[in-house]
């Protein structure tokens, strides 16, 4: 273990929050990424825009529940700290049988939305999951990071491969 | 695009939810798993039952984020039913420098909890990367899918490789 | 005011649940019904399908928007009972200058569901005005009522007219 | 289709929010109004300030339903911003079988808070059905639109009729 | 430390929900009890039916919060199961400086309900503080306790002095 | 009743959040504190850190709850206004059969956030109770109170002793 990173640390390990009173207002934006894996049958359902599924159009309702996801971040991952967003986005790319989801992220506030961005992506993921598992139960998503975050304390840029 | 899946969407391709009203109430579960990758830096906190972070204890806050999570899958997943939830149960495993997660759970009800073991299973792997990400950017998630489901119409059974 | 109706009401007259708890389970039905009108450059953003709009999708979005909002009656309702729902469907017609739109809620459950009917329209009407507000901030909904309930105590039809 | 409000719509036309990042933050407000129906037997309840019913007292229920609900706003309308809230007022008058609800939204933002104000009416006025639905199913809303804002780019006025 | 509590706990001791999957759906019912403690400015304002604050109606926003309340008992309690409620009721009663609340839950379930009833009663007094807070900053709550559940493997009656 | 503070109630005595859009942005913290009474088969299981129970670790899995409780605080509580967090901080001593929870919320904000810190402290306890109800039901919750607030309109200390 070590021992630095555990200066800090009281001896009962408890759960708390970051205190982000004394940090500044600044612009902060990030942007993560993931990749859903399809089979044929669901991506032959693919018209050029959309993927057509019984439930309705996959993307479509995977992005806005990404959207919506991503604005209960702190009401799902228990140390984050509420704040105002100034923006939510979600694009999805489709080529062959793979999905390629990001979600960029932006706030103006005492810190980082890289877990809003996780957070939108995952649920668009999981959102393409429900629409499209009476054709493929094997959806498997991976590659689910951080791809960069800018605007707070330090930068981030992840490597172009994972 | 499939012709016979078609047969059923009408013209405008709207979202809807699957009419469950004529299905039978049975005992349902299922497991779902993810893979999260850590650097050296975040391995080296592990003090054999749990990754000790700044932010608290990092399985122990997964755990209960994946469960908390777990609940909230109709509110967050557009098209999924709201159901009474008989348990959840999550496992975190740690070797190398990979956390499995794994998240059981367990319905009385009309419709499968495919998504309930899903959402379980992400919202504590996004809780790791929340509690770690001080020490790693780079986090990722990957094989992220259904393991298997039992109960319902149909069971299913992934394959031992992702 | 009507005695009979009082005779139940304490001296304060404070807000209580109904108890259902010695009702029977039945399957239950609502469908409720909004008119939502918008000026004429909203209007001719109507593709056949769909209003296009910059903020993406305008039903698609308000059907997303009111089935996740149907789910979330029991908790917007003071005095609604949380209850499993077998099905959500919310339809969308476009005529002239009028979107009629409708919701059907199913549940097989001790109590109605006019509540989630009637809140699944709603949600799809204010999101209507919200994706559309920057072309005609004028939108108006009218009409908002309970078409017909069945399956508990007393069944009820609303007349052919508003 | 009017060619200039598609120029930046993208060829799928995904749902996406706003991004208000380089808007400045003033004050902002929003009035909204909605007029309920009743019948008499619903009327007749009226005790000079409130509609007494056996679920308890009908215009106070509604407006803390209204109230709490203009804060959920951001979770229920797929688009829209979370911000903070300096105020929400709602006030009903009751004439003859007419309810007229009006809330006015309050926010130090950089958006406006229409939507919060329409989503207050709203569910004040589907609480007000719901606490007298026993007397009355045929409860009808109608002229729900918005009836001011100020204080973003552009301020607006409805006309004194709907 | 007793040995024999502690059986079934594994070695990392990470939380869990119960799993009632094999438990039987039956009646349950459970009142909780607290005292809220006001100084003479906030008792003042009793009329007789209700306290009268600046920000309405004192017992009325209390009961109504605590049934709302008591139906995110699941979304607050980390291990706590979502089901469906039959009924809460609150009431609360004033007598010289003191008000008593109580909440009865009631469900008919895998299940008891001592949790919806303790929040109910919990977040009535919490609002009572809220609403009352400008006058009096010293209130105090105590005797937060389960008075009685009924329905399940066992019953329980409270003594009757806490 | 005092005359000066219903001068500006209106007849009806409706409902009302405090309009705070003139106040200023300041930092501000509130601490909250409850006392948690166990009987002799709980306090045995105190392994010098944490409560041991079936369920999990009892104080990790309370103030985990607790944060997130607080996070929930407008949602709760019909008046509260929604702001953004800086901190939530909860620490749980344990002497005797006694736990001492205490919750310290900061924000920078128009508003104070004594009832964050109250409900931070309320949920953490009722999470012990959950926790521990197997071993005693008999749980109670005394001595709720804010001890202290600091940063805006008027600063407020509580007397040592409840």
């Amino acid at each position: 273990m070590n021992p630095d990173s555990l200066s800090h640390i009281d001896d009962a390990n408890r759960a708390s929050m970051v205190d982000v009173s004394a940090k500044k207002v600044t612009a902060r934006t990030a942007t993560a990424e993931a990749k859903v894996h399809v089979n044929e049958a669901v991506a032959a359902q693919f018209d050029g825009k959309d993927l057509v599924s019984k439930k309705g159009p996959v993307f479509q309702t995977a992005i806005l529940a990404g959207v919506m996801g991503a604005k209960q971040t702190s009401n799902l991952i228990p140390l984050c700290h509420p704040l105002p967003l100034d923006s939510i986005k979600i694009n999805i790319e489709f080529e062959g049988r793979t999905a390629t989801i990001q979600c960029t992220a932006k706030t103006t506030g005492k810190t980082g939305v890289e877990m809003e961005a996780l957070t939108g992506v995952n649920i668009a993921a999981l959102t393409l999951y429900d629409m499209c598992k009476a054709l493929d139960k094997g959806i498997t998503i991976t590659d689910l990071r951080l791809l960069e975050k800018a605007g707070g304390k330090s930068d981030y840029q992840a490597d172009p491969e994972p």
